[in-house]
């Protein structure tokens, strides 16, 4: 049967990960594909407990039909860590809950997006965000990144040509490389958007997770009315639960809310209670405490071993939180070609490819850290520096 | 500030029913606005015993991310289900858990529909429909009901004319109007949609909802190829969890998780498990019994009501099941007034002409039955029928 799908679904590609994820999670592979959160590092007892106190207490509330812009007191919460955290004054009108922070970038994309708008990302760029701004048919542009953030003048130049819609960017860790922007990168990108029309998307999926004290504030904090942050519960608490965040200027929200109801009238209203529970009656700074610690130790770690034993033309980041390392192979090498031969020693790794949305980049390798212990760490990394003592096998 | 939102989200409305909600949710008024279950016949108990198991058995992995398709013995349930209800032979291959069936409306517009589109409702037809229709920008065409099913020969040309890209109907108990398609009805459905490249989506949110033992087979046992169905867990277990599911052909369900992956990457993995737990655990059947007498009980004392109080020119549907009777005033009477004056006296009722998508039906209303009690009922019809009295005050 021939069916007549839409311009928009067959120009979007099937997610080359989620399709590689699919062959490396057979048991015996040692993956650095992905990006899971440690399942050791869930609170399954906390969450248990507040799920049995809300369904006791107030089910058949909790299992009702509620609200599009989500639970009061769970907006209220997540206004008032932005004051904690990162002194920005937020109220809960400027927060609405959403299915995970891939949600985000859906609605964003409903909202602001017209067919061949220019809309700018991160090269690297986060495969999520390219997949959910692809359906609203934009033209896509790139900033590259340095060590400390995006490449100013670069921005400077397409935000001049281009007058995109947004940018797209993940200050804090980035995925896929693992980049933090410095300060200063935060206040320039401040100064160049402000006073045009684009606005700056900042994804703060990992804000939460950075190894040291040292936290940067938002370029939101520059861009109070050009700012839209989002951020997720599932690196912090539960992913399985897809709970995320807008957080947006109130014009903003209200066409957020519109299109949310035409989505799927609200988010998930149980899991928003449980998660409002748990957050109440335990310290989740502990719990983030620990996860930090935990990531931190597997990144120094691996970072430490890639020094050791990979030849000095292998270039990795050095990340100051999240989930990932980014490799930078010689130009010569295909990282496709390193996913097969590793593959064949059952490890796995996520060629970097895909998050260039305008070609390059195949000789890049996203690697994941979060997931696995130190005994897999050593095994998986001796396997890649075995492939890259003989680098013929790999040439592209 | 003034934001450069998307043409699409300009031109959509912000829901009417939503916004009348807001004023109807006091305490002190009855309505028969909404379309909520009765919070009586959620069994939080069983769910509770559901939510325990699963934590604590499985935990870590019911917490952490999933597949974008569903959890596989949810969809093995669900395919069983249309076998031994609608003898439909399905395979879990044809099923995509979504977030409420208000999802899969999101999902086959972003596959389906591209700009003037033709997308062909019923009239009056279902708003949620409109809404997560109308951001993908199609050029809306209705057909009208009678009390049995669509105006085949108004469909029948306007397929013919408009070759639209999809037909969404609702054949059973169909929200607003509360009407049934009858048997005849549905094959003919089947014989004008085949040879043609029209979609029918058939929203069977109430189909488990019939108040008699009469089951009709879905328009789909007719038109496999052409046939894509879509349900919910809302009206029969919990609205609060969000959680429905897509039923078509494999090649559709490709491009849907695709779509899905880039809206949400999943549904709440959480609530797929408690629900496959509750439902391996209870006879669903016993609680499904319980909704449909209760539901049924509530409709036949409302229209009876009707019958003895109103005037012989407001005319009622007889609902074969669902939640919803739909009422038609004479021409002259504003069900915009009705509202405003019944409002005066805190009933609530939902005038229906936010249901037509070329305008009329300004003279309609759709009354809720399953979320008022007896006591509720008897007070709101009597309010309703003091104001029929004296029809002066609400003609147009």
């Amino acid at each position: 049967m021939k069916y007549c799908f839409s311009k928009r679904i067959q120009k979007t590609p099937k997610s080359f990960i989620r399709e590689i994820l699919k062959v490396t999670q057979q048991p015996e592979v040692i993956s650095f594909a992905g990006g899971l959160p440690n399942p050791s590092l869930i609170d399954t007892e906390g969450i248990l407990e507040a799920a049995e106190t809300v369904i006791k207490e107030d089910g058949r509330n909790a299992l009702q039909y509620s609200n599009t812009e989500g639970y009061l007191p769970l907006r209220e919460y997540i206004a008032e860590r932005y004051r904690k955290r990162y002194g920005l004054l937020i109220s809960s009108d400027e927060i609405l809950i959403t299915n995970g922070s891939q949600q985000c970038l859906d609605l964003l994309g409903k909202i602001l997006i017209d067919k061949d708008d220019a809309v700018l990302i991160e090269r690297p760029g986060y495969l999520g965000a390219i997949q959910a701004f692809s359906l609203y048919e934009p033209e896509f542009f790139s900033v590259g990144l340095f060590e400390d953030g995006p490449d100013t003048n670069e921005l400077q130049n397409i935000v001049s040509e281009e007058n995109p819609k947004i940018f797209y960017g993940i200050p804090n860790s980035q995925n896929p490389s693992g980049i933090t922007y410095s300060r200063e990168k935060r206040e320039e990108i401040g100064e160049i958007l402000s006073d045009t029309d684009t606005l700056f998307i900042e994804d703060d999926a990992y804000g939460e997770l950075n190894f040291t004290d040292e936290i940067f504030e938002p370029v939101k904090k520059y861009l109070p009315d050009l700012g839209v942050m989002t951020g997720s519960f599932s690196k912090i608490i539960s992913p399985g639960m897809r709970l995320g965040w807008i957080c947006a200027p109130t014009e903003i929200i209200d066409k957020i809310s519109t299109a949310k109801q035409a989505s799927d009238l609200h988010s998930n209203y149980l899991s928003q209670r449980i998660i409002t529970q748990y957050l109440q009656t335990n310290d989740i700074d502990i719990h983030i405490q620990k996860i930090r610690s935990e990531y931190s130790n597997r990144c120094s770690f691996m970072t430490r071993l890639m020094d050791e034993m990979f030849p000095a033309e292998i270039g990795h980041t050095s990340p100051k939180g999240g989930m990932f390392i980014w490799l930078t192979l010689p130009q010569n090498i295909s990282s496709q070609k390193l996913f097969e031969k590793a593959m064949e020693k059952n490890v796995a790794i996520l060629p970097g490819y895909p998050f260039y949305v305008n070609g390059g980049g195949d000789n890049t390798v996203r690697i994941n850290f979060s997931n696995s212990d130190e005994d897999d760490i050593r095994k998986g990394i001796e396997v890649l520096s075995d492939i890259f003592a003989d680098t013929d096998k790999i040439k592209k």
